[in-house]
């Protein structure tokens, strides 16, 4: 076995009948040592399970959904592993890395750098598309089948792993999501940081320009709060519904009025997004 | 009306339908400003209802309850005000105070000190137990009708304040808590600075001691983790249960294989004991 393939467990916290762990290991994409949550239900005791990859946004680490969601309860009832990446590279010192919450630690934003310093470790989008799914096939009761959600910048990741890939998830869905980070300061700073002056790159990962390509036909399951403070500036979910109907691609956007950008909003819907997705899994 | 009756909200969150919100007041008992956590269900917005004091552990604020436990969907169904104090004065600076995690900030163990320099500010149990219930029965919309819970040391807060007063709660409950703080190394140092050498104080504020006089018959439900690191060495439920036995003290106590003393044990439990407490509190 390889070093790539070792897993050194960080810790174990019993949870609605299952386990709540999390992992560290090399992490080749990024050529860093990373550390990610995985929650198993009393079912995965059993047999192979489906699997949800939740996305987290700026800031966070692979432990806010499983702390602060409430979703273990509902993973438990269904029968759903829950797997959570941290959101960027870690335990580096590039330079003007850890100078800002929206880009560098904590804001990977799911892209795979092209441009020096970043190149070499910000590929966040091989981590979490391609090697991390391969660690948690080889070590851990899955059978295949996988849905995607995530919140606000994992929202964003959450939508471009769908899009560019059909097919490849049962079911995306997403809470406050980065739907146009190619025309958001966010976004801009983001990309123009990680990928350069390369338009053409950026749309690759712009949810909004990837339904206007026309790729997927994957439904859309979108969770807004309307008392978001980041919705006019930098979420803009009227442009995904502009892109959306423009390509009468299957879009459901639903604006939760007083609901903020916070887990308090999270926790409230994240029940119906499980069953939801548990429907497109075949286990409910 | 008094400085001390004005309340400042510090932040509000939509939360299951209702608001989570924090607010800032002066706290006569403690001599200093603390902040305070409220979950407001839907049905507060038409009427009255009950309410549950939640007691927090060591090193918490008013705010782990509120983002760990995921009680607010419970709470939003069955129609209950939740509230978390703080677990000790704040903003102070008194020898020693921030030098370890089991004592002074983080660590008020509910007690009304009578030692310097404590006694000037730690009297948690008249803050939790007199102060803040008036300051939210002026300002909110409850009924009269409480009930009690904590976790750890706010479990044995719990305990006490319930123990002490037949007739105050409908009910008490608590999670891990620490039922004989007398005889265990967090409590002899707690008690021991804030209290003294009076032994006689201290059975006033230790569960075991309050049982075994006899003083009230109201039943106690209590869930404790097999699997707690703290449990030989600072939780001792057996001696409860000996103290219990004894005095034919009515006493439910759950040992949950494979659970430790983390949030994600209360969170797996505070269902049940929402509803225990809702029927006592006649709302289920």
């Amino acid at each position: 076995m390889s070093m790539s393939e070792t897993l050194e467990q960080v810790s174990a916290n019993k949870c609605f009948g299952g386990w709540l762990k999390r992992y560290r290991h090399h992490a080749r994409a990024l050529d860093c040592e990373m550390t990610f949550s995985i929650y198993l239900p009393p079912q995965a005791e059993q047999g192979k399970v489906p699997l949800l990859w939740w996305l987290s946004g700026l800031t966070c680490t692979d432990e806010n959904f499983m702390q602060k969601a409430g979703a273990q309860r509902v993973a438990a009832e269904l029968g759903m592993v829950i797997v959570c990446p941290d959101t960027s590279p870690r335990g580096l010192d590039l330079p003007g890395e850890h100078d800002s919450y929206d880009f560098g630690s904590g804001a990977g934003f799911y892209v795979n750098a092209t441009q020096k310093p970043w190149s070499r470790h910000y590929r966040m989008y091989d981590y979490v598309n391609d090697e991390l799914p391969s660690v948690v096939r080889q070590h851990f009761p899955v059978n295949g089948r996988e849905a995607i959600s995530g919140h606000s910048m994992g929202g964003h990741g959450a939508l471009v792993m769908a899009l560019r890939q059909p097919g490849r998830f049962a079911s995306v869905s997403a809470f406050a999501p980065v739907v146009n980070p190619s025309v958001v300061p966010w976004g801009k700073k983001a990309f123009g940081n990680y990928l350069g002056d390369d338009r053409g790159l950026w749309t690759q990962y712009d949810a909004c320009e990837l339904v206007a390509k026309g790729a997927s036909r994957q439904p859309l399951f979108i969770d807004q709060g309307e008392n978001d403070d980041f919705l006019e500036e930098q979420l803009k979910p009227e442009n995904l519904e502009a892109a959306c109907e423009k390509r009468d691609h299957p879009l459901t956007l639903r604006r939760q009025p007083g609901y903020d950008h916070s887990y308090y909003f999270i926790a409230t819907f994240i029940e119906e997004h499980l069953r939801y997705h548990a429907r497109h899994l075949k286990i409910a």
